[in-house]
């Protein structure tokens, strides 16, 4: 624990989600009020614009318009799908961002990313511990996929998770017009953690919700699928289907398999198994559509949840009052709270916990038919998308924040 | 002009929009308010649930639920695509028509929906003057494609701008995050006219539009597409393109052709035009992704327009109002006041002068390059996608009408 002074360096990282920008937010304008820190810089490119020397100023930006992140979609500083190497192997990037770190009196690091970026920070607060420089390293968690350990929830699945239920609830209503048999499968996130596409449990509450729920916790088959659809269309005429891109066949490999490709990180690149369950559901004599939810469940801004767009400003805030504190080596973590009001604490959870392991849903919250989730998931996912947020309008459309961008001359 | 006295039958049609329930609202309440108005019926399943003799009787029915129906999205009492034929031809379905208007005491017809449904109206309205039955027929059109002749606009339309302008936004930042350059291309709706598309033009308004819009106007070619594209990517790295399904070559063919079929209407069923502008873009050696907005354009009601509900519901009150005063054979019309403040008046058109007609964008309207809209488009599109509506909230989603369909007794 040391209390340190200095500036302070912010990167965002991996796929961008609806409140990215609102923890940076909160990181900025709580850094910029802290009178340990002596400058607040943003990194262009997530690392990337560490190693590049390539940073925004953020002295020069208005409040208001740092306020306004909080319902500006994506990551506003860039991010980057960069992976740094074993430093035991290759410590070319680790020195070099040492050397940043020295020359700009770097005394604060925070990376703002998923399950890779928390790898990614947890490398770099080793390698600095080993050198012997003082930093302290942060990370603020944000993933869609709501796969971290170490939070109780990600910032990103609350907005996601309403932007989804919303959308389940609509397609139910559009498949249910017609007199003659269809079925509509949505496509959503998700590679080896099915909390988005569980999020469609949601839809139900209200009355309008998925009939059948496939995850990847739980081995798919055609066979059980098409006995599933006919069940259901055999009794109400409409079935909605909501799928994870990330469902596997016994032998593991992903239905989605055909389309695939591979990122920087080794992880598969799925899709089109919308498609693929709908040329199977046509096997059955019954009209298909299959809708793929893609980005806009990632970016939906105008269907946040206000509990998310909070709950993350909040942990970029913490994240700077934890550092400033003298905590290093931590993730900023949700903590629930019991009691039957929904209420969280801020904690730090070491980074080690976070980094490159994914939180699955727990077996208990699947029912036994494995389409469908439990109460008990509902109540843990429902107060996450509630409340509606006051975003700025002009023309009737959002006004998202407007920023100078002033790079530092390096 | 005839004041008539007895039952009156609403039915839906066509695709379902995220307001055509906010019309039938307007009618049903109107209707059961009325002293002309013996009883208030609604077809299940659009002109199949008259010639079946399906009606739900709507007395049974609270006020308030009937009230939700504005917020509730897609076709409350079902809709159909079923061809009436040629009278001359054949007349059989529509001496069933006369048979159970005749046996409910039918004095007033109401039909929403798109063009077809227009027609279908204005057939079933020739045939009954010929048979000297006395009912007044309205047609109150829907249709979020705004190609209907006969009115500034359609029900239904500004809903749908309103959510493609907030998507291609949120797209336009997504894409915008990563060092590499990278085309997202946007799959939107319109068979012949590009009204859907040009939407994505009022995304730019608060600066972050589309880069490249593609109209089913314009003649299509991939040469000028790919030098399009490539200009916008070496001037800011990243672009949005956003394009109709129904954008043809030179030649007439449909650019989405080969995942074509055809309807009941021979319309033909396009998709994948996104797909096949996607692989035009890897020629190149850019990163592309196609999202196609799907059903979600036509049935986002968590992105409605309060203008675009309110306009709905009172094109619904205006159909039972003139059909009462004696109007027949008449489509609601909207007609925009001159002014500077945008309002309109409510106008009863000829259903012939809306029938099987589909208005296109103006040229005017489309700049020189063919990729993007005039200030006069804004400023006839923005006035309609205006104004949050009051959605009814459970569970922080929506709560949908919860209506009692209790069926006629045939």
């Amino acid at each position: 624990m040391k209390n340190l002074k200095g500036k302070c360096v912010f990167a965002q990282s991996g796929g961008p989600t609806t409140v990215i920008n609102a923890s940076i937010a909160g990181g900025l304008i709580e850094a910029l009020d802290n009178e340990n820190v002596t400058g607040v810089l943003c990194a262009h490119h997530g690392i990337k614009g560490v190693l590049d020397e390539d940073f925004f100023d953020i002295s020069f930006e208005d409040k208001a318009e740092l306020e306004a992140l909080k319902y500006t979609p994506a990551s506003a500083f860039g991010s980057v799908r960069y992976k740094l190497k074993n430093p035991d192997e290759n410590d070319s990037d680790y020195r070099r961002i040492l050397e940043i770190f020295k020359k700009y009196d770097v005394r604060y690091f925070f990376y703002n990313g998923g399950n890779d970026s928390m790898d990614t920070c947890d490398k770099i607060s080793k390698y600095m511990q080993k050198s012997g420089y003082d930093v302290n390293v942060i990370g603020i968690p944000k993933t869609i996929d709501n796969d971290l350990c170490g939070t109780d929830h990600c910032p990103g699945y609350g907005s996601a998770a309403k932007y989804i239920a919303n959308s389940v609830m609509e397609i139910n209503r559009d498949a249910s017009i017609y007199p003659s048999p269809l079925v509509i499968v949505v496509e959503i996130m998700g590679r080896n953690a099915g909390w988005l596409t569980a999020a469609s449990k949601l839809a139900s509450i209200n009355g309008f919700g998925a009939d059948l729920i496939y995850l990847p916790e739980t081995v798919f088959s055609y066979e059980k699928f098409l006995s599933d659809v006919k069940a259901v269309v055999d009794a109400k005429k409409y079935c909605v289907v909501a799928v994870s891109e990330g469902i596997r066949f016994a032998n593991g490999k992903y239905v989605g398999e055909d389309q695939s490709s591979t990122d920087v990180f080794g992880h598969s690149q799925l899709g089109g198994v919308g498609n693929a369950l709908k040329a199977q559901v046509k096997t059955l004599g019954i009209k298909c559509k299959a809708v793929e939810l893609n980005i806009l469940q990632r970016c939906a801004a105008h269907c946040a949840s206000a509990t998310d767009i909070e709950e993350s400003f909040n942990a970029g805030r913490y994240a700077v009052i934890k550092a400033t504190e003298g905590e290093t080596d931590k993730m900023i973590g949700f903590k629930r709270k019991g009691g039957a009001k929904y209420e969280i604490e801020y904690v730090a959870e070491p980074l080690s916990s976070a980094a490159n392991a994914e939180k699955k849903i727990p077996a208990e919250w699947i029912t036994e038919s494995g389409t469908d989730l439990t109460d008990d998931f509902v109540s843990y996912a429902l107060p996450l998308i509630s409340g509606e947020p006051e975003r700025r309008l002009k023309n009737g459309l959002p006004e998202y924040a407007k920023l100078k961008y002033v790079k530092i001359k390096a």
